[in-house]
């Protein structure tokens, strides 16, 4: 499945022509580390690049930018380690620069130098193909820019690198100038690029709108054309797919679509899309199978949440609510599921909720490794339970671990019994002046089996306080739960009319170094719905850590 | 701009023709309350749905779907109340079900009375048009669906209503069995719907699909088209724009596109494409220009936090990361933004500008009844602390109380001081056994003009503890706080991967006889949060009730 990258050894492949066999292969082209790593509150590490790298090349992308090495310091030390460190299977690594300055001499612009300096194979080059631009921006003339293209993309070539123009701003460019736009694209194939990326720099593109201009411009070149698109439309897939629909064979995009404003286009989705629905083979590598896992693991190392709506690899993608097609969707999961998640190494999942059935409870257990069928009562007696307890204000679409806690009470009682709480208390003092004017502490009065424990705890809030006392009141007996990590809190008011006096529910998140879970707690008083959901977060980390009760 | 929604008095138009001139006015239908709802993780109470049925109409939507009145309990209380209490402008309510079961006469049939009583003038009902499910998950011949439809849409529209017909799993059907789908399709327009939806029900359509599909229907069928789009291949937004493109005039969305799985188009997003973009004027209402706002109040009843990247109204969608190009931007932003920000309510962040911030601030000072006009150095001053808080959590957009507070404290300290807390304190003890095994308590300690009060006061949780305190600590000094009642309390955990250590912004609404504010308290700690909230309420409240200091 190597067939999407550059074949190894052709440093600066001819431009594609109509005859070859590899002229309709679509290249994939990731961004994420340089124009990805725009958006909003991502700041990578060196090390975070390296180990993003290295997923992309499993996920099997043609190309991973790097990012600017020579502009910062931070990417030249990138590429400088990813000379020496990484092993890529499918992946060629692109740098990415801009053109020479106006007036240059490619050969003695720092810049272009810091370009081959990185050593990477490809080079990418932003070029303005907009003449507002040219004139407003770069303060140049039309024709110097033209210049600065075509000596650029000559020097590079000439010493052997593959070059990927980016055409940037092209569409807006285009519509307002045509020609001019035009000019850019060939003064880059004249020169030697492989490629010329047309680049919706704004994002603002419709999908008829770009296979228009791409139609255009493919009737008038000859080169292999790419697309970057952003999302500010809502549109960046579709513009992509557009593209590639009107003869783009090359498609850049990053990881979970990140970037600035609204984004990239989504790598993921643009790849499944053409996989699995437009039967072209784009990606070497593991390959969509594993795109979930990757697509997850790179949030990870962002650390900005994944999108539960996310197409194709969101943890939501293939979850089903509506209890009216539960029966249903047993029978024929592909008349409810628009591909088998499988493909892209995604679950079907089943939200138990106010409008569950039977049908769903049962499904949701064989999720969960329990085989229901045909028992009748026990399926009514659950179901039974998760009405009443939704119907008091809990909710399991977004707990599944306490959702199980429930299905194995009501299995004979298979729910392990960890320990038992005599009581808790918790308090909060305010008292301006002081390093610290407000002070939490919480204390624990519970028994397992080696004994009774009394613990105190503190921290920012009751909450806080509370979890801390409690997992110092259980570490002696499991020590297990210190891998555990409370990694997200949240609380919702149910019945808001009602002032303080309303229903409070909490859903927690908890991480272990392997899995992270969900539970539910719901009373009228926030601390005691927290404890709930806190002391079944425990319970059902022990239980899938293989831990009995001591 | 009323020309969206369906002449007043005509309950069930005739199907658009080419002649008229309305033919060609595209409908906007939200279904946030009830396909949005069936997000993971959503829980409307009625009273959501009853303020976001009023921020709905306020953006100007046509038809506003609230719920399946008869299936869903909670939906009938709503449709029964929205009957009483809403006063809508420009949007008609609609009612979703289903056809009348096999066998059945729909007069004789439970659920569509249901909709009948629900009063409500549209009624959209929801058709199997993929013989597959007719015949796996129906169970029925395709002969009989056709009955249904027909005589389902005949009995309502014999009583006055306007039907729509959602034709579920319409593409999908199509591409397996045109004829039947088209049959489907006809049989409803015959017995008189106004509009046959075409459902992407599965999301997995790509726009050229889309447009090839619609443009079949619309030839072998005259009446008007809708569409409604899930995201599941990232192409709701496009296939929404592809159908209105090929001839459908009723779009369906949702608010920031909530949904199943991926969800469903994003309204706002398709709107503003069809509105700025490709000039078809759709919205009634306040329209886009307030589009950004009410999609972030309705994320705020809803409490799912805002996706930063989304289209138009998104906190990023038009944030500039400062770079290479900021002197340029400033010197020309139609050259780095695909539209206005304003037109959509929305800010181009990176030049938050003092202008931009000083002029809103000076807006809401007017609002507020204070004219700051020409007083500069007094709204740099209101500005830059709005901005400093706003980075530290706080929001002023649900919190006009706590901001009018705040300029008042700016405008030579035109802030009454009402009581100086010395301290305060609450606790929380649980013991299992006994009637209320959970006990909140709290004291505070303040002094008013009067003296030195200690109160105690107790509740169901901490916070309401509190409140009571606060409120028997003032009660003696200033009666008037008697008449207010706390109305909504919401958290939000505005960090949240750091599990309970997350910064907790707090939102309270107080009422009295006359009015209701809405104050904000934030911080690590809850309780700490809530009583900022709690004490900006009081002095609020005694400040519009014209009560001096004592």
């Amino acid at each position: 499945m190597s067939s999407t990258v550059a074949p190894s050894g052709l440093a600066h492949p001819a431009p594609a022509t109509g005859g070859e066999p590899a002229a309709d292969v679509v290249q994939v082209y990731d961004t994420t580390l340089r124009d990805g790593a725009q958006q909003e509150g991502m700041n990578l590490s060196v090390a975070d690049k390296l180990a993003i790298a290295v997923l992309l090349d499993e996920l099997g992308v043609g190309y991973i930018e790097g990012g600017w090495p020579g502009a910062i310091p931070k990417d030249t030390e990138f590429f400088a380690r990813a000379a020496k460190e990484l092993d890529l299977r499918h992946a060629r690594l692109a740098a990415f620069g801009a053109t020479c300055k106006p007036g240059a001499d490619p050969a003695e612009d720092a810049q272009v130098r810091a370009l081959i300096d990185s050593e990477a194979p490809v080079v990418t080059l932003v070029a303005k193909s907009d003449i507002r631009h040219v004139e407003r921006a770069l303060r140049t003339t039309p024709e110097e820019n033209l210049r600065m293209i075509a000596d650029t993309v000559r020097h590079l070539v000439g010493l052997g690198r593959e070059v990927i123009v980016d055409a940037e701003h092209f569409f807006d460019g285009y519509r307002f100038d045509p020609e001019y736009a035009l000019r850019c694209v060939r003064a880059a194939f004249d020169a030697g690029a492989a490629t010329v990326t047309l680049c919706d720099t704004n994002g603002g593109m419709l999908p008829d709108w770009v296979a228009a201009v791409v139609g255009e411009v493919r009737g008038a070149t000859t080169g292999r054309l790419g697309m970057h698109a952003h999302n500010d439309s809502g549109c960046a897939v579709a513009n992509t797919l557009a593209a590639v629909g009107a003869g783009v064979r090359h498609v850049q995009g990053t990881v979970n679509g990140y970037g600035e404003r609204t984004g990239n286009a989504d790598l993921v989705t643009c790849v499944a899309n053409l996989e699995l629905k437009l039967d072209r083979e784009v990606l070497g590598g593991a390959g969509l199978q594993e795109a979930s896992r990757i697509s997850h693991a790179i949030s990870e190392i962002t650390n900005i949440s994944p999108y539960g709506r996310q197409p194709y690899v969101g943890a939501s993608a293939f979850a089903h609510k509506a209890g009216l097609h539960a029966s249903a969707i047993r029978v024929d999961p592909d008349l409810y599921q628009h591909i088998d998640p499988v493909a892209v190494g995604n679950d079907m999942r089943m939200l138990v909720s106010e409008m569950a059935g039977r049908a769903s409870v049962e499904l949701k257990g064989r999720e969960l490794g329990f085989d229901l069928t045909g028992q009748g009562e026990l399926l009514g007696r659950v179901t039974q339970r998760v009405k009443d307890a939704e119907a008091a204000g809990y909710t399991y679409d977004a707990a599944d671990a306490s959702f199980e806690l429930l299905l194995r009470d009501e299995i004979d009682g298979r729910r392990p019994r960890y320990f038992e709480v005599e009581s808790w208390r918790t308090f909060v003092e305010h008292r301006p002046g002081g390093g610290n004017p407000t002070d939490a502490e919480a204390s624990v009065k519970l028994r397992t089996g080696r004994g009774r424990v009394i613990a105190t705890g503190e921290g920012n809030g009751p909450v806080n306080a509370l979890d801390d006392a409690l997992r110092r009141a259980l570490v002696g007996t499991y020590p297990e739960i210190e891998e555990f990590a409370l990694t997200d809190y949240k609380v919702r008011i149910l019945d808001s009319q009602q002032g303080t006096d309303a229903i409070i529910r909490v859903l927690i998140e908890t991480s272990d170094t392997v899995r992270s879970w969900s539970t539910v707690g719901v009373g009228p008083n926030i601390i005691e719905a927290s404890w709930e959901a806190l002391t079944d977060a425990m319970a059902w980390g022990l239980l899938h850590n293989g831990v009995e009760p001591r």
